[in-house]
């Protein structure tokens, strides 16, 4: 330890403490390990309130101009990588006023006034979540765009839609596609609506209860962009709801890009041969030379884990801490900041897949003929046709059907004999429904498959996502 | 297994299947014993449906009569408990229409027309689930108002504020409850986001692709009091992340209820002795007679328990779940509807608890005063009074306080001299701030705990809540 | 509420109480509907406690005598499903305790003697977990059984290996199943290890403290089956991580589970067509006659979630709690029977699945034959048999597969000379391990997939499930 | 990128690949960062291949003894710092790899026979979770050691026992930290079970199907400690229970650290004033400079949450993974080692927090004689010496209790008359249990808090910790 961080702890801990932390002590305290990239968050604050301090008249005008330049300075030390963080120091906090007091000496002893850092760390934490929700949002922005152009080259691409992973109807991959967009739009949704619940400013709270200097709260507030002051100095320094409705709103991304990954997982393994990577997106194997591994797809699922993880983590700490700061707060920090970076990872990987990935429209059209899909399309036709109730005409469609099996033929490969011997009334314009093209194409009630609607749709995206 | 529930399967799964499904496939398939809770939201479902369809000409009027007529009567043994459920018809859709048929016939086969199971159960648990968000929300206004009256009653009443649970500086107890009011109202505003965000109606959406009938789906939607119908068909019978915000929602929610209910615990044991809660909400012993368990606290502590498990299941369940319609879907109700009711207990509880707690407001003011609380109130008069930079501040009040702690004396009984001695530019005025009323009322900016403060933020609470 | 509920209610909480619990207090206290499924522990548990009484001379041999006869016909009346359980008795104790009342009059209230509702649920609980562990454990085992019996029947079946889900080397369909057991069998050791370790009775603990009665605890551990008591009574009451370890057990083995799970639902999907599953395991479609839906593995795969989450319930539940007995306790129960529910009938699906699959053999070996799924072999031959560094071996091998890849050819379609021009010195034999059954069968050293070695395993196996 | 890892990232992806992987894809592929920390059991791991293949006649000896003799160069050069770690090289089996090229040439190649990176990963991830078991167990057996030496030094210092953190009896101080001391042993026994269970070795199952060479896994096995070989490649690859049930192990061991966390985070809570801790294990405040904050009982608390999350993590990373190796896998180690770190610091911080904990006895034993914390031992008195049913001694002591809480006397301090007017046979005898002390001596069945039995156990345990 040198002199300069012996000499700051006891200027951060005071006088009273006569025995220096024991060694496993400073290694379970200290947060600067993680909380020094929060560094960006705790300059901007500080500055905000130092001129805060000086429009109220708290600290002359003077100090605060020496505080300002200085923070710049260390910002400026930091940013070139010349600065050096302090364990000792334990914090962020702690390592950039030390620093300033080196710099511009007596005044930096004036930037702790009217705060503490209890509201200092809740403030650059609330500016580092903001900020990642934008991102995360812009990120998701990203992908959609990515989904919705493919969407739009494929929206007359035939695949087989599958319920429970049996081929079920013909759909569209363009069709497909704009499902996730949907989700995604979901998903970018609820990173807004965290960044805007967050958006109020702790600074102020001090401690916990307030503080007896005349500050003015409204202007720190709108100098660090938020809406307005916290109204409640206990809750400003003791809630992480923010960071917990962030970490959902990842959790909830992070499944939706679980399902997606799996997908191009099964679509690029050659029992389905939907769909290729390049080698941009694909690896190689040390033992199997032949292999073409999606491991981007792999681990962007398997984020999830990490993700979800992160969100228990602070659900957990935050489980029956009584009011108001507790040192399990400092625990918020190194889970949330996992997930968002794993997040980011995942969502610009996917992005780089989805741009990248060739479908392969032949084998996807080929498997949507087999195993019957279109036979809804038979029931359907019995309803609207003949007029059977709906239930009925499943008992017939599961006739014909079982007709088209037992043959080995596909059902636009039955002769209208074999079907009429189930149900007489069926007219030869049954095969205008029996091809997958024709099924998907006949889907136009809205959100269904039909390659207009897709096409309608990913305009529609399109021209929303350039808005943006 | 009645004639009737045979036959019901048959009509369900169609005339392929040669064998009964086995004992344990009943036993893990059937959903009945969870899903009837839906029955109300499911017969809305198929009245809009039904309605629908006679207006789209897709079926009769008179069919759609007696499909509606049926559905009420159906509905009306459900309600009077003399609807008979079976497992062998495995979910309540199918109990549902079953009955349907043995009361109107034949027509009850013409209701499942343009839809399927798998736009059908989403629609229903979007229904219920937005019901649960609407009623979580009420549940957290009744607690926000008991919080806020109490608040309001407390304005003034003296408390420790803690940090880490030492005493750190004097509160009051309304603005402690306050602080939770902010918390829960950033939950009820979760809960009214999910519920718009979840808002939009996947009937129409069939098995997976839209449907071929020109169905109204505008129509329906209306019907049903959602905002639209979803845009895409594999997004409406596939995703679940409506459950999984609300989930979220909940599980912040009760992060915070475990918090105030960890309070209540400490409050009311002896040690604390702050608060006190009537025979109402406390439990004896068997073995204790003299015994007062806050019970009812520690119950909605350990609820968070259920409530974040509720929400890992849903998580687990849809991690990397390919589209569309799976039967994993399924699990997504049996941790809704625990969580959801977990949730709606906890809250009455604790709004039960909250009117009915006694706070000592001797005891408390009196544990204000220990602990040296008005230490930081020091560090403040000398930067204010003496202009000392804060953290040279901070280390003369420390020299203060191990005076005060070496002779056994609180702050406001230590002599002027004790204080000169560490700091000989002292006066007497330094008495002014070393009450607890003098520190809690000096705390004037905005958020912070002085009763004036706390006074105007209740009214403004309980005017709002009002108007809601 | 009765007359004998409420008497009952006083009995149990003394004579302080002047006012009734609170509507929604008894909603949340109440825990009968849960903890019924206790009965029997709870009598069982009586019983030792009462004959150790009276052994002990602490009470009189014919009060034991009638509590014991008492006793017996309570537990007859709950078998019989006359008994009326009572929400205003709370708990499963009470409602056997107050009916014993009812029928054998005083010497009823001498039963609670030397014992407290704390260590009292504890054994309950334990001795339910018990059953619980070894349950599993032997439900596990007849999955292992059907797994191994399957894979001796498939010992020689080849079938693609996967990494990536992208084919790798041929293995056969029993070293598949094989695989699984390794898994199983760990599973239940867990259970085993977790039984073992919880197999200490709390009984004698009391409230938290201990008795000063003259109580004998090896003579009840012992009736009950327990290895010895537990050393502290402060342990005894508070603890549950009998429970938590048995949740992890349910949750690792859930994961097992679900990983054989997918690889059904994947095997018996068109697009792979490795198996198929009897009507017996596959259920129809409303809207899709034609499909065979493996909504079993589907719901095993998603019991997962239920799993996870009631230990995620649990470890919430504990977190931070103080010693001794909390009323968070309570809430243990629920969490737990969900997860050993599920998994009871998520073994017992898989069970009954691995004895219905079907599978395709010549789909697989077709399967295993592509994607140049024996250049490993190739490589391994180069090395052996030219004595190449493995690393340049792969590299030879690299180029060969893009000269069979850019032919469209199998490796066992290319021609010597074809080879040869990447490297000159391959000869003739290499084709000896070109084949899928040459690639399999060569993998000998221990644990590789050679049909020999999997027949032996499965026999081993075979031989040492029948033992047990 | 320098050319040495160009060159070797083509030599481990082999001839066939055209384009360089995109850097997201390097980003998110890349595992170095993490994986690094496996290279003391990767080079071991690689030893024992190299000298196996070499006995087995697979490679010369003299290829052998250059890899043996390079590998123990690159040990040295990591040891020492000096070893280049390239993103481009992936993770630390080709980092090594690489390395080893440079140094030896050609025999370098050779070592990868007969092994793939799935085993090679496998293998080392097992050997540094064994070493994390043992670890573990070892950091749980030092603070049991601490503990026990505690709970004899305090054998006979009396304490409130709490439930429902209400006082209930008095214990000893002695007796509840052997609470913990069995809650930890039990922690120590499911490390040393997963220890166990996962002493198998994977090298030598290769990809996922074993290998053709002759190769001994009995002798890698044992060379690196192993019991014996996995009995199942595929298993061998792809399974991780291993590490589940050590992240288990680590959960459940953190939520007793959490509780006891809680506990003295309330012992030196001014209103509980149970204890203090010394400045080695307090930290100040930057506002208040009276505080002493039990930081470092907050932060073990709050890792809880690190540990929980991270065995979530993993079981989401798990759940419905086919066989055999994915790239999911690789997101184990980060989960991993964050949850075992946590847990070592945890342990640490706690063991020395008991070291240097000071009761303050007197406080304790104050507390423990108010709240009638003797009311049971009247009940028992009832019972003994009046041959009163326990139910009906509860109801005379409840309301002996009433006239104490009345008249604001402890039961000590109750007029033998004021007893006798609830229960006219109540002699002077009874105030022979009316002490904190007798009520705590008196519990001498097996289990109980008297202090002769705590002394023993203590003396047990320490016996016990030392031969270990």
């Amino acid at each position: 330890m040198s002199d300069r961080t012996e000499q700051s702890e006891n200027q951060m801990w005071g006088g009273r403490f006569s025995q220096g932390p024991a060694e496993i002590m400073e290694a379970i305290n200290a947060s600067i390990d993680i909380d020094k990239r929060l560094w960006r968050e705790d300059i901007a604050g500080s500055k905000a309130h130092a001129a805060m301090l000086a429009e109220a008249g708290i600290i002359s005008r003077a100090d605060a101009g020496a505080i300002l330049k200085g923070l710049d300075q260390v910002a400026g030390e930091i940013e070139a990588g010349t600065f050096k963080f302090s364990k000792a120091l334990e914090d962020i906090h702690m390592n950039v006023e030390a620093r300033l007091k080196e710099i511009i000496g007596e005044p930096a002893g004036r930037l702790h006034t009217a705060r503490s850092r209890n509201d200092q760390v809740a403030t650059d934490f609330r500016l580092w979540c903001r900020s990642a929700c934008e991102d995360a949002a812009a990120g998701i922005g990203d992908l959609m765009a990515a989904l919705a152009d493919r969407a739009l080259d494929n929206a007359d691409a035939i695949m087989p839609g599958f319920t429970h992973l049996q081929t079920a109807q013909p759909v569209t991959f363009g069709h497909h596609l704009l499902a996730y967009v949907e989700m995604f739009s979901r998903d970018a949704g609820r990173f807004m609506d965290a960044r805007e619940r967050m958006n109020e400013c702790p600074l102020g709270s001090a401690a916990l209860a307030g503080t007896p200097f005349p500050i003015n709260r409204e202007t720190t507030a709108d100098a660090l962009g938020f809406d307005r002051p916290c109204a409640n100095s206990l809750d400003g320094v003791s809630s992480r709801d923010f960071a917990l409705e962030m970490l959902s709103a990842a959790a909830i991304a992070a499944t939706h890009l679980s399902r997606l990954a799996e997908e191009i997982v099964l679509w690029t393994s050659p029992q389905f041969g939907f769909a290729s990577l390049t080698d941009a997106f694909s690896t190689g194997s040390s033992i199997m030379p032949q292999k073409r591994n999606p491991d981007a797809a792999e681990l962007v699922r398997a984020k999830t884990g990490r993700i979800t993880g992160s969100l228990n983590s602070l659900l957990t700490v935050m489980k029956a801490l009584p009011l108001a700061y507790a040192k399990d707060l400092q625990e918020d920090k190194a889970a949330t900041f996992e997930a968002v970076d794993a997040l980011a990872l995942a969502l610009s990987a996917m992005t780089g897949m989805i741009r990248d990935i060739n479908p392969n429209r032949d084998a996807m059209k080929e498997a949507a003929a087999r195993g019957f899909s279109t036979a809804t399309d038979i029931a359907d036709w019995l309803v609207r046709e003949l007029g059977l109730p709906f239930r009925d005409a499943h008992h017939v469609t599961g006739r014909i059907v079982a007709v088209a099996e037992q043959s080995g033929k596909r059902l636009d490969q039955l002769a209208l004999a074999d079907m009429q011997k189930v149900e007489p009334k069926i007219t030869d314009d049954i095969f205008n429904v029996l091809s997958v093209e024709a099924s998907a194409a006949s889907r136009k009630a809205y959100g269904g498959t039909a390659p207009d609607n897709v096409k309608r749709e990913a305009q529609r995206w399109i021209a929303a996502l350039k808005k943006e």
